[in-house]
C-alpha cells in the first residue's frame, strides 16, 4: 500500500508557479524560434546515478500543464531504487511543449529525488535497528509539504510540518519560560488531545527533569551514542527517544543502535544534493 | 554601489508565503503555550562557518511580518565575507514573535548564504583570471529571482532568468530543428533586438559552424581546458565563451586560464549547502 | 498567559477578501454620495446580548484596511464575557470608512463572537467535571482557522485542524478496510512520531477490539452516559476518551460525569447563532 | 427555468480553498494510511431531516478536484424539496478520494442547504402574500456569493450584493449627513441610471419625509404590522416596500399581509442552522 | 463633496501586479547599475496636453509600493482640468526608486487621464442638455473597476459594473427567447428589488413593444435625432432613454439635444488614447 | 513557422480575472432569467473594419471557462489580415454561456487585435526598407506579455517586457549619474554576460560620446530623418540603432528610409483603438 499519495490539487499551484516563473512575459523564445510546432518527439526520463526517484506527479503535471497533448508514463513509482540507466518514465507529444517544459520538470524531479536518496541513505544505515529517520522544518521555503513527501518516498518519517501541528519545546523556550517544568506545565494546559509535546534536552540531568513532566517524546541533542543509551535506558518506553545532532550515513548506525526510536537530520531537506536525471530524446 | 537590491514588493509574497506555511492553520502553538506575551528579547544572527551572507531583507521581512514590533539592526550588508562568531544582525521585540518567526528567517537566510559562499567560493578561485562564475536555470522551483540574487552577492554573475529573456540553443534544439545553421537563422529571426543568442557546442567540429552563425556566446559544455584553450582561440573574440560542466573549486581555476568569459555552474543553485548561521539569545 | 494568539499575516487574507467581496467594483457607493470626506466619527462596539467576544483582531483589521487613519481601542480582549451593553471596542477616524468597514468588522465579531459563546455554554455546563469541550472539522469552508480559534475563546479546546495533523479512523475506514486491527495496524505503520491515532466506535465491543491495538484516543460515538462510563472503566486511563453526539447545554453535564475526557461537538463551528454585536454612533 | 446557475469558474477558487484548507501540508493521512489506493466505492448522498438542498456544484467539484475519477450523479437539483432519507445524488469512484473530499463537499453541502431550508421556511409561510423573503450583507465572510445563491434556491430573493451595487441609505448616514432631504438630494446626484435608491426609516414622519424624495426602495425597520399596513398605505406604490426586524416562521405571516412587497432578514445567512445531509457508502 | 474615492485597498493589487509584471525577476537593473543608493531626487509630474487628471491614488500606491520613503503631494486632484505645463503633483525621495516606479505610475496615470479626458469632451460638448455621458462593459480586461472610475473623473456616469449588477436585455437576448415580452417577463420574475432592468430597441415599433412591459431603462441604439426625439416623446418619462452608436464630440450635442438622459461609448473606456503626463526632474 | 505561441497556462489567469471580473457575485443575471438553460447556439466572430487579428486563444479560453461545452473552432490564425466580413472562428454550444462569455472574449480580441492591426499599418509602410517596428513598456497595466504577443502578431519586433531583462540607460538615468561614460562603465560592469545595454542619446554629439563605450543599441530620439541619416552614418553597423518619437504611418517610411534598424512606439500598445470585430448568431 502506498503511504505517499499527495492529490493534484496539492501540487498543482507549486508548478503552476514554477512554469510561470520560467515562462516569464514571453514564453520559451528559443522553442519558438526553432523548433516547428508539429514536430512529435518521444523522450525517456532516465537515471544518471544511483538513487530513489520522487516526484512524478511533478514531473507529469509540468509537462500537462505546458501542453496537454503530452503524455507521461511511469516506468517506475516513486520511492523505487534506481541504477544509473534506469527508465523512470516515457515521455510523448509535441517537441516544442516537451523542450518548454524539461527544466521545470527536472527541477522537481532532481530536487525531491535528491531528498529521497539522502534519506533512502540513511535508512539503509540503520535498517538494522529499530529507529527511523526523520526530518526537520529546515525546508526550502515554498516546498515544505514537497520535501516532506520526499522525506517519506525515502523511507523516512515525517516530522513536524509547522509551529501549528505539534508543540516542540526548545532550549530558548525553556530559558525564556523560566524552566521544563513551567514549559512543560503550560504545554500541557494549551495542548489539544491530539497534539503531542516533544521537549529538547541537552544533558541527562535536562532529560531526568523533562521526564518528571511526561512529554510524549524527547529531542536528545548532540549526545554521544554512549549518552543516547544511557537516555534510552532512562526514558524506559516512557517517551519517543529522538537524537539529533551531526546525523550522516557513517555516524547513524552507532546513534541508532545506541536504542532511540528516531534520528533526525535537518540536511536532508536543507542541503541533499540534487540526483541527477536526465531526459533523452529517443527519436 | 550596490548592484544587489531587490525592492521589497519583491520579495514579500515569498516571504508571506513562507511564514504561513510554517503557521499553519493554528499560529505557533509552542510559543503561545510557552511564552508571556509581554517578554521582550534581544537576539543575534551569527555565522557558524565561514562563507557570504545573503538575504538580510528576506529575514528583516519575516520577523516584521510576524511582529511590526521587532526590529532587525543589520550589522553587515548582503555579500560580506563570513567568518564563525560574526554578528549578522540585531533583533529586538517581543520574545514570541521572534521564536516564531525564527525559522523561516533561517530557513532564507542559510539557502541564500550558502549559495552566495558557494559562488564565492568558486569566484575566488578563478579571481586571477578574467572569467566570471555563473548560474543556470537549475533553480528550486518558486526561488529562482532569490537564488540569482544570491548569486550576485557571492560575486558571480546571472545567466538567463527565464525562457524568456534570452534564446540559447541547446543540443535537442540543434538535433530536432536539423543542424546548426537552420537553428541559428530561425533564433536570428525571432530574437528581439535586445535578445541575445547563445548556442551550446560539444566539439570544436561544432563550434566551426555555430560560428559561422554569428551567436552572441557560445556555451562550450564538458570540454578539457586544453579543448576550451583552442575553442578561445578560434573564437577569437567574437562572441561571449562560456565553459559549463564539472565546475568545482579543484577544477575552476585550469578552465578559467583557458580564457573563457564565464564558468556556468547549476549546483550553485540546485544542490549547494546552506550556510550555518544562528540566532543566539542574549538575554 | 493567552493562548489566543493569531498573528495578523494568519488573519489578513480572510479580512481583505472579505472587504473586496463587499466593496465589489465601485466601492461604497452609499458612504462616498451621502457623507462628506472629512467628517470626524467616533463609535463603540456594544454587545446587545450576553455572551463571549472573539474576533477583534479581525475587527481592527477591517477598519485599518479600509483607512489607516481609523483607530480601534479594544475595552475588552477576545474570550472575555459579554453582559448587554457592554463596551467592546472604542473607533475613532473618518465618518466615511468607519460605516464602509462596519459590515465587515461585524459579521467576522458576530460570527466568531457567537462560536466563542456557544462554547463556553458548553464549557460552563461542564465546568465541575474534568471534560472540556472540542469542535470537530465541521466548519465554515475558508474559515476553519478563524472557528476554531474562536472555540479556543470560548474555552474550548481544539481537535484536528485538517485532514493532515492527526488521523482518526472512523467508520466508513473501518469497513472499507476490512476492520478495526488492520485499519490500526496500517495507522501505526504510518503515523509519524508526532502524530496520534484516534479512532471511532459506536459499541462496547468495538471498544474492546480498538482498546488491543492501542490507540492514543478513542471517539465514543453516540453512546448514553451509561454506556459511556462503563466505556470509561473499560479504557483505564490508557486513552483519551472523547464522547459525541447530541451535545448541548442541557445533555452535556450528564456526559461529561461520566468520565470521558473529552465532548465533542460539530455544531459549534457550522451552525451557532451569531452574537448581536452593535455599532453605536457616539457623535 | 433555472435562475439558480453559478459557472464553475465562480465556484471553483472557494472549492479549492476548502480542500487546501483541510488537506494542509500532508494529505488525508487516514485515508491514505488505511485505505488501498484501488478500492473503489459507491456512495449516496442522503437527506438525514426535512429541507432545501443546496450547492450540488460545490459537492461535485470537491469530489472532482479531488479525484478525476469520481463521478457524482444527482438525483435531484438545488432548489428541490428535501425528505428524511431522500437520495440528493450518487457518487462513484475510488474509495480513497470520497472518503478525502466527503467533508468539504458536506461542509458546502450542509451550510447551503441550511440556508435554502430556512428561506422556504419563510417563503412558504408568507405564500399567501404577495410578498417575498429576502437577505441581508449579513453573510459569512468570503461565502456571500453562495450563500445569496441559497437563499434563491430557497425561493427567496436578492438584496444588495455589496456595498457597490445600490444604495442604501441608513439611518447613520442620515445622521450624519444632517437629515433625509439631504442625503437622498446627495444620493440621487451620484447614483447611475441602472442603480437604485433605497432609505431606511424607523417612523411614519420619516416615512413622510423620505417619501416627498422619490426613493426607489423604503426599509421600514422594525415596525409593527399595524404600522406597516399604514406604511404601505402611505407609499401607495410609489415605492417598494421592504419590512425589516423579528422576521421568523412566526411573525412573517402578519408582517406580510401588511401588503409590504419584501421582507428581509439576516438571519438566513448568518444564523441559518445547517442542514443534516449524510454520505452513505453502498458498497 | 468627492464622489469619486477608491480605498487603497481595491487599488493595490492592479498595482502591486503592475510592478511585479515590471520588475519581473531582477528588478530594475539599469538603476541598480547606475544609480547610487544615497542618491535623492525632487520631481513633478507635470501634464503635457490639455485634458482631465485621474489616477494619483494608483500613481501614489506605485511610487510607495517601491519605496516608501518617496513622498508623492498631489498638487490637484483626480477630476481636475490640465492645461500643458500645469504641475499635477510633486514627487521626492531616493532617486532609484522613483525611476523604478516611473513607468508603473504613468501606465495608470496617463491611461485613467485619457479615459477622463475622452469623457470630459463629450460632457462638455452635451451640458446645454439634461442628458450625461455614460461607459458601457467594453473595459479593459482586469481594469473595469479603475476606468469606470476615471469616467467619474471626467464628469461622466456609469453603467453597469459587470453582468450581475442590472438587467440589460440585447438584441440576441430577445431573439433567444422569442420575443421582448417573453423576455421582459422572465427578467421582471428574476430581478432582485434593487435590480433595475433595461432592454434594447433598433427601432420605433420595438420601442413601443417594450415600453408595453414596464422597463426601467431602454437602450435606444443607432437612432438618428429626429428618431431618438420621436423616441424620447413615446416614453414620456415613463423611463431612462439611453443612446448609444456612433458617440463622439461632433454628434453627441444633436443626439443629447433629442431630449435622451444618457449617452453610451464603448470607445472611452476601449480606445481613449494615453493622456500625455511627464515626469520632470527638478534636481 | 509561428513565432507567437503563448502557452494556455500563460493566458488562463487573465481570463479567469477578466471572467469574475465581469461575472461579478451574481453572475449574468440577464441571461440566467431570460435565456433557457438547455438552448444551443451557432455564432460567428466576425471582422467589421479592415486589420489584423490577435487574441484568439484569449477568446478560446473565455468561452471554455464559462461552459466546457462550448467549442470555438478557428477559421484563421493570430497574425492574419482580415477583411470586413471576415469570418475569424466558429463557436457552438449552449447559447447561456456563450451570452455570458461574449463581452471578455471580445474585450480581449478587439483590444489584442487592435494593437496587432496598429503594429501591422507600421510593419506595412517600411516594408521596403530594412527597418522593423517595436514597441516600448508604455503597456496597460497587467496585460504586457498579451500586449507584446499582440506587436508580434502585427509583424512588429518586441522590445524590453520589463525592466529586468535588459539595460536601457536614459537622460535621466545619464543626469543622475553624471553623464554617459560613467553610466555605461557602470552598465557595462553589471550587466550579465546575455543582458544588452541601450542607451538613449538626443543629439549627435551625445551619439558621438555613447559610442566610445560600446553600447549594443542606440536609441535616436525624436530626430529628424537627416539627423537620423547622420547618427547611422557615425554608427556604422558598431550598434543597433532605434529610432522613437512621433512614429505614425504617415511619418514612418521617412524615418525608416533613414537606415535605422528600429522604430519603437509607445502607442502601439497604449493609445491603439479597438479593432471593431462582433460577434453574429447564426441561429
Amino acid at each position: 500500500m502506498s503511504l505517499l499519495s499527495l492529490p493534484d490539487i496539492m501540487i498543482e499551484p507549486a508548478v503552476r508557479a514554477a512554469l510561470r516563473e520560467d515562462l516569464g512575459r514571453a514564453g520559451d523564445v528559443t522553442s519558438d524560434a526553432v523548433i516547428p510546432p508539429a514536430m512529435q518527439a518521444r523522450v525517456a526520463l532516465v537515471a544518471r546515478e544511483p538513487g530513489v526517484v520522487a516526484g512524478l506527479d511533478f514531473a507529469r503535471l509540468a509537462f500537462r500543464l505546458v501542453d496537454p497533448q503530452i503524455r507521461l508514463t511511469p516506468r517506475l513509482e516513486d520511492g523505487a531504487r534506481l541504477q544509473p540507466g534506469d527508465n523512470i518514465a516515457d515521455i510523448e507529444g509535441p517537441a516544442r511543449g516537451i523542450l518548454t517544459g524539461e527544466r521545470v520538470a527536472l527541477n522537481f524531479l532532481g530536487h525531491l529525488s535528491g531528498i529521497a536518496s539522502a534519506t533512502r541513505g540513511i535508512a539503509d544505515a540503520i535498517a538494522h535497528t529499530g529507529a527511523r529517520i526523520t526530518c526537520t522544518r529546515k525546508t526550502t521555503p515554498g516546498l515544505r509539504f514537497a520535501e516532506k513527501y520526499a522525506v517519506r518516498a525515502g523511507g523516512g518519517a515525517n516530522h513536524r510540518f509547522g509551529l501549528d501541528d505539534a508543540i516542540l519545546i526548545k532550549d530558548n523556550h525553556i530559558a525564556i519560560a523560566g524552566g521544563v517544568g513551567v514549559a512543560m506545565a503550560r504545554a500541557r494546559a494549551a495542548a489539544g488531545h491530539l497534539v503531542k509535546i516533544e521537549i529538547e534536552v541537552d544533558t541527562l540531568a535536562q532529560l531526568d527533569e523533562a521526564l518528571a513532566h511526561g512529554p510524549d517524546a524527547i529531542l536528545l541533542d548532540n549526545m554521544t551514542p554512549e549518552t543516547l543509551r544511557e537516555a534510552v535506558r532512562r526514558i524506559g518506553g516512557r517517551a519517543i527517544a529522538e537524537a539529533s545532532g551531526r546525523i550522516n550515513a557513517e555516524t547513524a548506525p552507532a546513534i541508532a543502535e545506541s536504542g532511540v526510536d528516531l534520528l533526525s537530520a535537518g540536511w536532508l531537506t536543507h542541503s541533499a544534493r540534487v540526483l541527477d536525471i536526465g531526459l533523452d530524446f529517443l527519436d
